[in-house]
């Protein structure tokens, strides 16, 4: 079993395309353009100090933080060294033996029920549905499946499910004896996320988790940190999977900090609203791609040229100090698909720019 | 099964003493009293703005930089979000069944087994033989073992295996078709260390795996990097089980750094030989103490007087903003056993005074 590679791996690109890492422009990635809050790059360089000291064990403070952030208890969040960790520690505790996976996806799910033992039975999303699918339709696919992942708005398509069939689904797995795991990591930044966010629905619904990320919205991707809520005998049935330590100082607090600035989150809710809106139509007008409907901060492409693949893309993209995210490893993709974040608007246009420049009209 | 705590947790000994966290003096953990090289305080403050990158998925360059260290290759190092995530990782790439572990030690590898579905079976160390075991003796407790776990200088003991008898330890489960792993955590703060470890030897030798931290004895330990090192197909098995971005990117900063700090490593060396010296040789004069030999930074000491307990110590000066480690909860001690960690010079003074108050001649 090989392992995938993701987006934002800046050293890879650099021995690749031999360019500095601080030369590039990386949309491959699908991190905040506007970067950290100031008040948790503040907070960092004043804790450097704390760096020899051992971080809480159990993150407690964060938690408490968390729990207020939410409107929730504490009892109901366990937070991990980002949310991958959390995918892991999850199906580590549950130890499902079939899984039930909506592709395209993110491609950790697979990785954790495989090296867990289990097997991963694939729903494909049709792209010519925009990769969304009915809801309803689930109950055929459930026949022995313990778990199932949904990515919610779903990465890389962007495909957002409504929060009534959420529910609906959660009630058929209910009947059906199998937990849910709602991947919420880019939830942060849909439109009126709170009308689908399950986040609050776990606390007290007993067969669904959900995982959160603060290092895409908060741009944290370099501490590691992340959450899921969830009934609290599930938590404590998860945390005993945990390491101690597992979350390290210096992210636990600039999570802290992260949420209580709320003037850099409706800044970056405002932005990533409206420059979502731009790429999207700049993409849409290039000749030969085909942005889908996008809900968080990337857009999925469908490269419509016969003579055009992702990886000639990525590769021309790649030597001109761009990166972008070739799908073709995406299971239920191919290299017609290509995933670009949302960045800044000089750093957009320079993308655009060089696309015009690959794909002539 | 309950967790245990460990030492250096500011936040509960600060609800429970009702002292900041800022104004402890904390000996309850084993970190080192110069805290951490100027060189990596530096590389962190100039690395703040890298946080919202995410870090290299697989630790490449510092593994790298690990390599050069050591004189080894990279294929034999897997760098984990603390030493503590690769005790976990190497219990469950290999899930042993039966695990022989000398005791009192590190409660995690009890833990971890545990968890994993094994079962541990304990050598009990004696006092009276200074927590010392004859090597040969191993070989009447391997019946049915799988793995046997050893921590070298013992935490939290300080006692110390000699390489002669390692080496014939790893024959003897050589030929019992046990694996071994040896923690050696605080093996950088032992005098002629070099002679003592084993971290170049698990390169060549198929049974065994050496753990090392970088939180201990550089300072790091809310940064959460530590390694192992092994044959290369057991350094695959493991990092199977690894996630994507398990080392946080200042962590993977930091260690590239202090690890090219020479000069701050001498300089913690004599310290740490020096006032280990002098804060045994004080802590032996006060009645009713009995410091075990120390080899790495830290002193086990026996509350020798009938009518003191740990508790009682642990509490006295806890109020004083002192923390120590009681070490009732480690299996094989009682409640006659603290643990002290080396600290600088005046703040050994404060604990001297303090426990020769609370300890009267």
């Amino acid at each position: 079993m090989n392992r995938l590679f993701h987006g934002g791996n800046l050293t890879s690109a650099s021995l690749l395309y031999k360019i500095k890492i601080d030369r590039f422009i990386d949309f491959s990635a699908n991190i905040n353009p506007l970067g950290m809050s100031p008040e948790v790059k503040n907070a960092l360089l004043k804790s450097i100090d704390f760096v020899p000291y051992y971080p809480e064990p159990y993150c407690e403070r964060l938690k408490a933080e968390i729990a207020n952030y939410l409107g929730i208890n504490k009892e109901n969040i366990l937070v991990g060294n980002g949310s991958c960790d959390l995918i892991y520690l999850t199906v580590r505790s549950f130890k499902p033996k079939n899984v039930l996976i909506p592709v395209p996806t993110f491609s950790e799910y697979e990785y954790a029920v495989k090296i867990n033992g289990g097997r991963c039975h694939f729903l494909r999303l049709s792209k010519n549905n925009k990769f969304l699918w009915e809801p309803e339709s689930i109950v055929e696919h459930l026949n022995g499946i313990d778990m199932i992942f949904i990515c919610n708005p779903n990465n890389p398509t962007g495909s957002l499910i409504a929060k009534e069939a959420l529910l609906s689904i959660v009630t058929i797995c209910k009947k059906n004896n199998v937990k849910i795991v709602i991947d919420e990591a880019f939830i942060d930044f849909v439109e009126n996320h709170e009308s689908f966010s399950m986040v609050r629905d776990a606390t007290f619904i007993e067969n669904l988790i959900v995982l959160r990320s603060l290092t895409k919205f908060f741009g944290l991707a370099g501490l590691r940190v992340g959450y899921l809520t969830g009934k609290s005998q599930l938590i404590k049935k998860i945390a005993l999977q945990q390491i101690p330590w597992a979350v390290n100082a210096l992210g636990q607090i600039a999570a802290k900090e992260a949420l209580k600035d709320k003037k850099f989150i409706k800044e970056t809710r405002n932005y990533i609203q409206q420059e979502r809106r731009y790429l999207w139509n700049k993409l849409k007008a290039i000749e030969g791609i085909e942005p889908y409907p996008a809900t968080a901060n990337f857009i999925l492409c469908h490269l419509s040229k016969e003579d055009m693949n992702s990886s000639f893309i990525t590769e021309k993209l790649g030597y001109q100090g761009i990166l972008i995210r070739d799908c073709k490893n995406f299971r239920g993709l191919n290299n017609k698909f290509i995933r670009i974040a949302v960045k800044k608007r000089e750093e957009n246009l320079k993308l655009i720019s060089a696309l015009n420049k690959i794909l002539p009209t």
